[in-house]
C-alpha cells in the first residue's frame, strides 16, 4: 500500500531522468551490438574502434539534435494549439461552451451545478483557454529552456553509454579478449542501468535489469549473426 | 486562421505517426553517418556494408524493444497510479476532496457552485478517480495493444530508413561512387521525411526538411571526421 503517495510523483516524471534513459538505453546497446557484430566479420580491433566511435558520434548527434527538435516541436505545437483555442473561445463561443458542458456532464454534473461551473469557467478567457489546453487536449506548457538541456543530456548519456562497450577494444591486446571484456562490462552496465531505471519508474528492479540485458543481448546477437553472414 | 480546428487534432497526435518518426529519424541518420564515416577510414565497401547491416539490426532491435518496454512501462505506470488514486479516494477522502476544490478554485469557482461541482464529482468513485488521473496527473489510459504494434512500427521504420543509405554501398562498383549516391539518396530521403514530418506536426515543411537535413549532415560530418582521425 502506498504510504507517501505524492512525494515520488514528480521524480517519476522528471524529464532529465527520461532524457538520460533515452540516451543511455541506446548508447549502451547499439555500439555494443555493433562492436560485437563486427568482431564476427573483421579481425582488426582498429576497424571496430573506428566504426564504434563513428557510430557513437553519429548516434549522440542524431539523438541529441532529435531531442532538441522534439522539444522545440512540443513548444511550437503548444503555442499553436493555444492560439487555436483562444481563437475558438473568441469566435466559436457556443461550440466551446458546449464542449465544456460535455466534459462536466461526463463527470455526472447536471442542472444548476453544471450551469454554474460552465459560467464560472467561461467568465475568464485566459483560465478557460488553460482549462481546454490541459483538459481537452491533455497538453501542459513546455518549459522553453528544455530544448538545449534535453539535447545535451541525451547526447552525453549516449556518449557515456557507448564508450563502455568500446573501451575494451581500445585497450585489450587482442580481439577475443576485447570482445569478452566488452560483453562482461556492458552486461554489468546494462543490468545496473536497468535496475536503476526500474527503481525510478516504479518497476521491479530485477525485472527491469533482466529486460535491459535481454534487449542488449538480442541486439548484439542479431548484429553478430548478420555480420557473420556477410563476412 | 484555423478553419476546421478539431479535424486534424487526432492525426497530429497519432501514435503510429510518432513511432514512424522515431524509427525513421534515427534509421535514416545513424547508418548513413556510420557508412559515410567509415568511408573515410576503410577502403572496402564490404566492411561498410557489414558494419551498416550490423548497426541496422542492432538499432532496429534496440529501438523497437525499447519502444515495447516504454509502452509497457506506460501501462504499468498508469495502472499503479490508478490504484494509488483509488486508495487515496477511499482512505484520504478529505485530502482528495481538498485537491478537487483547489483545482476548481484555481479556475475561478467559489461558493455554492464550487460545492456543487465537488459534491457531484465525489459522488461516483470511478469518475472521481478518472478525473484525478486525467486532470491532476495528466495521464490518459494507454491502449494495451500498443506495445507490440509500437515495437514493430519503430523497428520496421528504422530498417527501411537504414537501408536507403546502405543500398548504394551494396550496389555501386566503387567506394567513391557509393558514398556519392548514398549522400544524394539519403539527402533526398531526409528532406522528404522532414517535409512530411513537418506537415504532420504542423511545422513549416521547408523548415522541417532543412532541420532534418542538418541533423543528418552534422551526424555524418562528425562520424567522418572521427573515423578519419582514427584511420
Amino acid at each position: 500500500m502506498p504510504s507517501a503517495p505524492h512525494a515520488e510523483k514528480h521524480f517519476l516524471g522528471s524529464e532529465t531522468v527520461r532524457d538520460v534513459v533515452i540516451g543511455m538505453a541506446d548508447g549502451l546497446t547499439v555500439p555494443f551490438a555493433l562492436a560485437a557484430g563486427l568482431s564476427a566479420a573483421v579481425s582488426s580491433t582498429q576497424v571496430i574502434v573506428t566504426a564504434g566511435l563513428a557510430e557513437i558520434a553519429a548516434g549522440a548527434i542524431a539523438m541529441g539534435l532529435g531531442g532538441y527538435l522534439a522539444a522545440r516541436t512540443d513548444q511550437e505545437h503548444y503555442a499553436s494549439e493555444q492560439r487555436r483555442e483562444a481563437w475558438e473561445v473568441d469566435n466559436m463561443r457556443a461550440a466551446e461552451i458546449a464542449e465544456v458542458r460535455d466534459i462536466f456532464a461526463g463527470y455526472g454534473l447536471a442542472g444548476a451545478s453544471l450551469d454554474a461551473v460552465v459560467t464560472a469557467l467561461a467568465s475568464d478567457k485566459k483560465r478557460w483557454v488553460d482549462f481546454m489546453m490541459r483538459f481537452e487536449l491533455g497538453l501542459e506548457e513546455p518549459d522553453p529552456k528544455r530544448a538545449p538541456i534535453s539535447a545535451a543530456t541525451i547526447a552525453v548519456s549516449y556518449l557515456v553509454g557507448g564508450l563502455i562497450p568500446l573501451l575494451p577494444y581500445m585497450l585489450a591486446g587482442n580481439l577475443r579478449s576485447a570482445l569478452l571484456y566488452s560483453v562482461i562490462f556492458t552486461g554489468i552496465a546494462l543490468a545496473a542501468f536497468g535496475a536503476v531505471k526500474g527503481r525510478l519508474t516504479g518497476i521491479n528492479p530485477f525485472k527491469s535489469a533482466f529486460q535491459t540485458l535481454l534487449v542488449g543481448g538480442l541486439a548484439a546477437g542479431a548484429a553478430f549473426y548478420l555480420a557473420h553472414l556477410f563476412s
